[in-house]
């Protein structure tokens, strides 16, 4: 078979590494963080003593809210990850492998998502049956070490999640050399890649003045549809429900670089607010991440627990609460930045009382168009929001 | 309360009717045809006839292969719904409402997801305490009635569906009036709306020479990186799994209009081949919007059963079928389209005799490049696919 025999040739040059010189200095710190790392197992090794590493706990208890930063930060607490351990060995080898694999990618110039990692580093151990990961679900939380322990985000590994997300308004970005005008995007919009790092993604020129972002794709036609970033002047997002680290990220960039407030408009719901509550004080299992993404300045314009009245709406756009709801809404309520904010205690109280949610959606029972021209608005006039 | 007067007012000045003058021919065709169907109503009533519409059936028994036109049509089928049938009533005046639902969506020159029309037209019945829709799923078919009735695409009916996608490649749109140069975009890419009609999409300038249609988001970055449109002239795009109808929509005006072939990359599974049959022949419940989506002539690239000793691939890729797997293998291989062709019977009974599926992702084992410098090239100059 001529073909298997060419295949192979060519899966062998691939391997060839890039030039060091084209490597972004974010690249060469990256990559110096990974051979820092397999350098430390070598100079154990030299020493005759036992080969680990200490790898900053994820866990719930690790994680807590700094009052001062205003985002969820991770503790001090590691965890001791040794290779003569018959528990741990396994995890060791499979975090250097995790680390290669990176060293890989960035020394070729290329990005893959964690499927893909997974299987570039999947095989059976040579004189074994052992399988170096047995699915994907023992490759993820391989990463998040590795970024811990790194202190890099799996972007700069080289590794990326979900690219949902749309963005369109007065702003004139680089992404990858390509000058992209967000004004210019028609009905379709830019789609957020996950890898916003800035030796991928440039501000160019920016005159908007806030960003606008909404929960779904959905909601984000509809202000596109009436040019709403154009009448505010504005960039107008949204990260298709729990936005994914790249929206994340290009928020906390927009927000701090160039200085723009951000309003959510999200729905009326514990779901909605717990969006609120990542793209504002960050999540606990990327608690490493916060202060590269939480935004805690981040306001929620609505919808809230009061629009049903002040909104007039029908009673018909009510969805009845379920058992989760109230328990998730009771769960939020307690979340330390929540906690002493009384106009917050008041807006999941009115939930609770309520016992409805409500969809951005459900606003259309007013006009197609209300969203956009009169509830949005008039809350920015009239500064009213959470936070 | 101040806020609530001024919502209510803006409500109604949302629901000023477009200058009649400034809708697009199409627009004009489809109201003309809303307002046929509702003079169709009063001229009954007029003749002191029970009013009632013949309603296109869009069962399975009612979908059939059209060997000449190679794909899935509708028979002439149709279900009488009458006004005056306690058990037709409801569905007959929902339609009604979801036909004036549209109709002010067209007048109003705006478009809204079936979740917005849901939301537009639900109210309850004034003097009952009957739903106009219960939820979603009531409303949803009769979107579908709405469609078959007129013989108007959802999307003329200015309803969209999602719209996962997304397009690169060596070709320049206008998209509502803004160009877009789909060779500058970034490794975000263009994301392709839910409505891609001529109304909203034109083509400007087309220089490259077919289409690579990838299942994933993640395969498609791989592409993307590699820059791979711009070796081989062409465009590339995804649609997040089964691509939604703007994406199929898209695809269909690309290869009818432009003349440009279209080539899968799939996943090695039933849902993979399920994907490509979709593409090319249409689907059973969207079988009246063949004509305008099914694509016979797209060819299927790969991944083929024949793969994973074709490419010397490890045994760590392979995913174990299920029975569900073997269900669908076996329903997919009886398909009238694939049934005569000895090429797809023999690639389904290797998929059935491995016992195993295979990602595209699983090609990164021989490399990460191995999928766009060596797999589909080679496949390409070989002419080496299914169809």
């Amino acid at each position: 078979m001529a073909k298997k025999k060419s295949a192979n040739s060519s899966s062998d040059s691939n391997r060839a590494k890039a030039d060091p010189a084209k490597l972004s200095p974010q690249d060469k710190k990256t990559l110096g963080s990974l051979t820092g790392l397999a350098d430390g197992v070598v100079d154990l090794a030299h020493k005759s003593r036992a080969p680990h590493m200490d790898v900053p706990s994820r866990s719930l208890s690790n994680a807590r809210y700094n009052k001062t930063k205003r985002y969820i930060e991770m503790g001090n607490n590691t965890t001791r990850r040794e290779l003569f351990n018959l528990s741990q060995a396994k995890s060791y080898m499979q975090t250097l492998l995790v680390s290669s694999g990176c060293k890989q990618l960035i020394e070729e110039g290329k990005t893959t998502s964690i499927r893909g990692l997974y299987y570039l580093l999947k095989h059976t151990i040579d004189g074994t049956k052992e399988e170096t990961f047995n699915d994907q679900a023992e490759s993820d939380p391989i990463i998040e070490d590795v970024e811990v322990l790194l202190n890099a985000l799996r972007e700069e590994l080289h590794v990326y999640a979900s690219n949902r997300g749309t963005m369109v308004g007065n702003i004139i970005i680089n992404d990858s050399g390509d000058e992209i005008d967000c004004s210019r995007m028609g009905s379709g919009g830019y789609n957020i890649p996950s890898i916003v790092e800035p030796e991928v993604v440039q501000f160019v020129k920016c005159s908007a003045k806030f960003i606008l972002h909404v929960e779904k794709d959905t909601v984000w036609r509809r202000f596109n549809e009436d040019k709403f970033w154009r009448k505010h002047n504005c960039i107008l997002t949204h990260g298709g429900g729990q936005p994914p680290r790249g929206v994340r990220r290009l928020l906390h960039r927009l927000h701090n670089e160039l200085g723009l407030p951000i309003y959510c408009v999200l729905d009326n719901d514990p779901w909605g607010y717990y969006i609120y509550s990542v793209i504002k004080q960050g999540s606990i299992n990327l608690a490493f991440e916060s202060k590269r993404m939480a935004i805690p300045e981040a306001k929620y314009l609505g919808l809230r627990s009061i629009d049903f009245e002040r909104c007039n709406l029908s009673n018909s756009v009510q969805i009845r609460l379920n058992d989760n709801d109230r328990k998730r809404a009771k769960q939020i309520a307690n979340y330390p930045w929540f906690k002493d904010k009384p106009k917050w205690q008041k807006e999941i109280k009115k939930l609770l009382d309520n016992d409805f949610k409500l969809e951005v959606e459900a606003l259309i029972n007013k006009g197609i168009s209300f969203v956009t021209e009169t509830y949005v608005p008039e809350r920015l006039e009239e500064q009213d929001w959470l936070d």
